[in-house]
């Protein structure tokens, strides 16, 4: 048997002080989550990236199921014509639609090379999906004749594409993965409360599992959803003071259904517009995920949605060495296992453990145990977690427990910095200069008065780049004076740098 | 309280003998299993259908995780010159390929609707993806130097186009869902053991869960996957005769490793091309499912698969009783779903009992429970199952395991009853008027020696719409004569006509 050790240094991430932008490249690329590829803004999601992914959908999948949604699957394509029915949608979107025109290739005419087939020109283009709000509408108009064909409640698990300029992994790329719901109630209440109900579903999402504080409210008219009367968001920060919208549910009123006549015969035996609202989480959310909890060594993710949980390391000088630790590690990760951890035991000879350190460091794995020669002597293993890279030695004998109360405690703990950080980062603003010295200085939201119109919003997005991120929920009344006009208002809304 | 009974028909299924064609189209539309939409050749995937085809997913996802695979994403978008480069693979797909030429659409200059941008033209188009091998070839292109980084076992699930002309649910549509596995190894052995495991495990995953046996055997030349060297697949018989393509698994070679020029080290230090192998199974199993198992009445579906296992329906005058009966099936409910059996208690009194029964009927629900006033008094149930509509009277003291036996009862009745008529309908054809003879009369698989040649398949073809469909892996070797040439053969093959 021959040893081959490789000889690699430590995964060399840009330090977020130096350069942020860098540092979550970086971690992107080295905790092996995604990667660029040959078709411009399209990324890669690669199986670390793909496995966090899937947890996360299969969490909000069962969340959705739970409430009463079921899944369906639209065409990707979506007539031209349909855009055009409902126009402040087109107008949303028709800037970044890819868009399919022909349906062949053929060897082209001097044999050198494949050329599109002229002659296979469609009638009419298609797009492809940005959001399917009108193709799903075309179709709930056969499914719904009577209030007893409502509610719809209809998820579908998609990717989309929206021909983005400037791109970045998974926070902006031409094509993502994401989630849509499209449900159509009989009133405007019922909608309402749907409308509430998933946004309530996404912050409970990202706060218990993805241990990620957000703030709950509504958009401003400017900020809303094209085709949406009311836009329901949540708002998380991250550690350079910018927010980021980490999820949407919208009200769509009735425009939907009148774009595409899709009426019902109420219990009073009445036809009127069916009520709509849609709502929609995506991959960008793991953007998220990396710039709040991570830090300059690497990922650093939450257990409950980890796609590995522990890793066991043996460090040792010979194989016979090797047998005796593995057999205790077999029997670790047995006994982690029924306890619904999952571990992986990397007993890989070609690699040295200081490598494995730096491996799983960088892509977040909560705890790592590591087994010596030691540690077979006093039967015990040294466990070190990543949140805080602390170090200790623990019995085997209470292993399993203290690896249990430890994942909650590295759940809760994450959770808590970043809540720590949201609230230290959220500053009121009472003045034009106070508030361009904050958004300067310390980044963060800025709870500031506004007059409430969309012109006053452009102005501040103008001079600050800082736009209204929302209007919180649980907002105070409060008299004041807009920050720019000095008009009257009477609440504060939260203004921030953004994503 | 007031009564609404509505009043339907029993759903019109045109009947198998009458028109084969339309009862599998009245099955998957009036099971609201998926429906056509609005975009030539696709499909929209109901919330029925499409939870099955989740369990089906789920179940798959499982046996390729077990045997070591992962989940990665790749592009949608395939940039036109990656085809170009493996000959047969591009003339595989080129003439069916929905092509993406521009990324923006526009006002109209006489603002009369909404128009493509022509200054928004691609410098290369975008090809949809029919397949995936290019795309994902030039990405592990970067993933591998060493044999170290060998094997890459990865597996998608996503959405495909391919430009079919004639369309049919499931069967046949321009966007489809499915996996495709792409694998790449360091040596032709491990690639070959490969393809042929994934072979096994979709025939296994069609017998034991879809209830559906199959054929596992290799393509002819003729009819291997464009870019493959071999190409193994699993046939299934459907119930008018017709063969279907049931899930495939390719060796190929060094083929893309040169397209795309993905070498590796090998442990001898030398430069070598990766050897490569993709498999993968579709929605298309869906209609697979259709034709085996159901019936006039309806679909039919196994078990194992069913969205839904069990459902239970009251039979009632008075609300009083539908209350005691609710009680008793709430129970039943509970005591069912401890052993993991999904039911569903119909307790809507907006329907009638008997509108409740066809509806269950037609969407195959394995098992009905009924309970009704004489229910209650005598402390039993009804139970009725799908396969073949027989009902009787069961103590609700012994429901629950009476309930597990009756599902495994039925799942192997499935199977066997499929088994018994895949072997009926495999027939020896020794001269060519048996072998025509065999085709108008009963269709089937015909069991015949072929001189080998591609030449004379296609004439078989040209004359009697058979194809061979595979030569079995556990083909007996036996010197014979070719069905139409006369020449030598050393084995049979099995031709049919096919979906």
């Amino acid at each position: 048997m021959q040893f081959t050790y490789i000889f690699l240094m430590a995964s060399n991430i840009t330090s977020k002080e130096e350069n942020y932008s860098a540092w979550y490249n970086d971690i992107a690329l080295k905790a092996d989550l995604a990667e660029n590829s040959a078709v411009r803004g399209c990324m890669v999601i690669k199986p670390y990236g793909c496995s966090l992914w899937e947890n996360m959908r299969d969490i909000l999948d069962k969340m959705f199921k739970k409430t009463g949604h079921v899944n369906a699957y639209f065409p990707l394509f979506i007539p031209k014509s349909f855009f055009s029915r409902e126009a402040s949608h087109v107008d949303g979107f028709a800037k970044e639609c890819a868009v399919v025109t022909h349906y062949r290739l053929k060897n082209s005419a001097d044999n050198k090379g494949i050329v599109v087939d002229e002659s296979a020109k469609l009638e009419e283009e298609l797009i492809v999906r940005p959001t399917s709000e009108t193709i799903i509408w075309n179709t709930y108009k056969n499914w719904i004749q009577s209030y007893r064909d409502l509610p719809v409640l209809c998820n579908q698990w998609a990717n989309v594409v929206r021909w983005e300029m400037r791109t970045r992994l998974f926070l902006r790329t031409a094509e993502f993965l994401w989630q849509e719901g499209h449900t159509a109630h009989a009133t405007a209440e019922e909608a309402l409360a749907e409308t509430e109900r998933m946004i309530n579903i996404y912050a409970d999402f990202a706060q218990n599992y993805m241990a990620m504080p957000v703030i709950k409210g509504r958009k401003s008219a400017n900020e809303r959803f094209a085709g949406a009367l009311d836009t329901y968001c949540i708002e998380a920060l991250m550690q350079d003071g910018k927010a980021l919208q980490a999820g949407t549910s919208h009200f769509l009123g009735q425009n939907f259904a009148k774009a595409f006549d899709v009426k019902f015969l109420n219990k009073e035996n009445q036809l009127d517009y069916v009520w709509a609202t849609s709502w929609g989480v995506s991959t960008r959310l793991i953007g998220a995920l990396i710039m709040v909890h991570s830090d300059n060594n690497g990922l650093v993710l939450p257990p409950k949605i980890a796609p590995l949980q522990v890793v066991i390391v043996p460090v040792y000088k010979d194989l016979d060495t090797l047998a005796k630790i593995s057999a205790i590690a077999e029997r670790i990760k047995v006994d982690l296992e029924s306890k619904n951890i999952s571990v992986k035991y990397d007993d890989r000879d070609s690699y040295r453990s200081g490598w494995k350190f730096n491996e799983y460091e960088v892509k977040g794995v909560p705890v790592r145990i590591t087994i010596g020669p030691r540690d077979l002597e006093n039967e015990q293993v040294e466990i070190c977690r990543r949140d805080t890279l602390e170090k200790q030695l623990v019995s085997q004998a209470t292993l399993t427990s203290t690896v249990e109360d430890l994942l909650s405690q590295i759940q809760e703990n994450l959770f808590n910095k970043a809540a720590q950080f949201q609230q230290n980062n959220i500053r009121k603003a009472d003045t034009w200069e106070e508030f361009t010295q904050i958004l300067e200085k310390h980044g963060g939201f800025v709870s500031a008065h506004w007059d409430g119109t969309t012109q006053t919003e452009e102005i501040i997005k103008e001079k600050t780049k800082a736009t209204i991120r929302c209007i919180p929920f649980d907002n105070p009344q409060e008299d004041g004076k807009c920050i720019l006009t000095g008009k009257p208002s009477k609440e504060r809304v939260l203004f921030a740098k953004a994503y």
